[in-house]
């Protein structure tokens, strides 16, 4: 297998561009040679087959979605909040939309992929755990369990902003995610 | 276009394990007829192509996971719960996971698809304000805000329970549920 880095972000980009238009069953791996204007047989220097291939992608879409390490100047003046965090997640995401679709269509090919949903199961919950230990270091206001109900609402607002944009119109999201924060994540009471 | 509805609801169905098991590349008319055991062409004469199919996959999503109108004994004992009706709701996405499944497909179709995203759009914009005025009307502790971020919170729920049945292991998924109706739908302060 070939190991040039900057190729193979480049590839699984391109898969993931495929994935995100075409659907699990459109990803193949000439589709993305296409996609990323290279030689037909390029990509199967890279990757193994098919299955290899999905396990890539799905770690690149983290890379692709983690924030950028240089700390945004509003972070230095103040404590941190998770309603500013929440809503530059909701940002990226929609700056970011092909990775998130490729996501959910990496979700509905592990239901037919045993291999597959290992993987994803140990990527979740890894990240999961991560953010909950993250959260609870960092002393922000809320428990354990406000985490993960927070995971969960901004799944379901991510899901529906991508696949049904007008749905929250009646309901600015501004106004959802500030009251998710406050309502899933109160103050604790001082010990 | 035949109009039996029985042979009709029995396609969708059939279309609704297709999508469930191969994806909305692997939905044909053709498909349909060999999953429902009817012979080929059958479908042709109830949908006019595959943009029909789809639509009315949709509609039928709703008849399958429409409570039984027949009320639950339990419901006659004592005020409505709104954590034992989203349990509930969790029971039947566990028995029912094809149709949630073919919803995700669906929503993944309809970013490729204009006429389909709009046909959802209508179908879970009515439904969202159908689930908020049936709350506020039945008195139940909350408010619209509230109502709407259940709502996610559940669609988020039910996308990682189907597509990573693990992730919520270490957090039970009752208590979840819990913890999202005392925070999500607090009581109303009185008049």
């Amino acid at each position: 297998m070939r190991q040039n880095p900057q190729r193979r972000a480049a590839l699984l980009d391109a898969a993931i561009e495929v994935l995100a238009r075409e659907g699990s069953r459109g990803l193949t791996l000439r589709a993305v040679d296409a996609e990323a204007a290279v030689p037909t047989g390029t990509s199967s220097n890279y990757f193994a087959n098919r299955a290899q291939l999905l396990v890539q992608i799905l770690h690149r879409t983290r890379e692709r979605l983690t924030p950028d390490p240089t700390p945004d100047p509003a972070d230095l003046a103040g404590p941190l909040d998770t309603k500013v965090l929440l809503g530059r997640l909701l940002a990226r995401m929609r700056r970011e939309r092909s990775v998130h679709t490729a996501m959910l269509e990496l979700r509905l090919e592990a239901t037919r992929r045993p291999e597959l949903q290992a993987e994803l199961s140990g990527f979740q919950g890894a990240g999961l755990e991560a953010n909950i230990a993250w959260h609870l270091e960092a002393g922000l206001p809320g428990d354990r369990q406000g985490v993960v109900l927070i995971h969960l609402a901004m799944l379901g607002l991510i899901v529906d902003d991508l696949t049904v944009p007008g749905l929250l119109d009646p309901h600015p999201v501004e106004g959802l995610i500030e009251a998710m924060v406050e309502r899933l994540l109160p103050e604790r009471p001082a010990d």
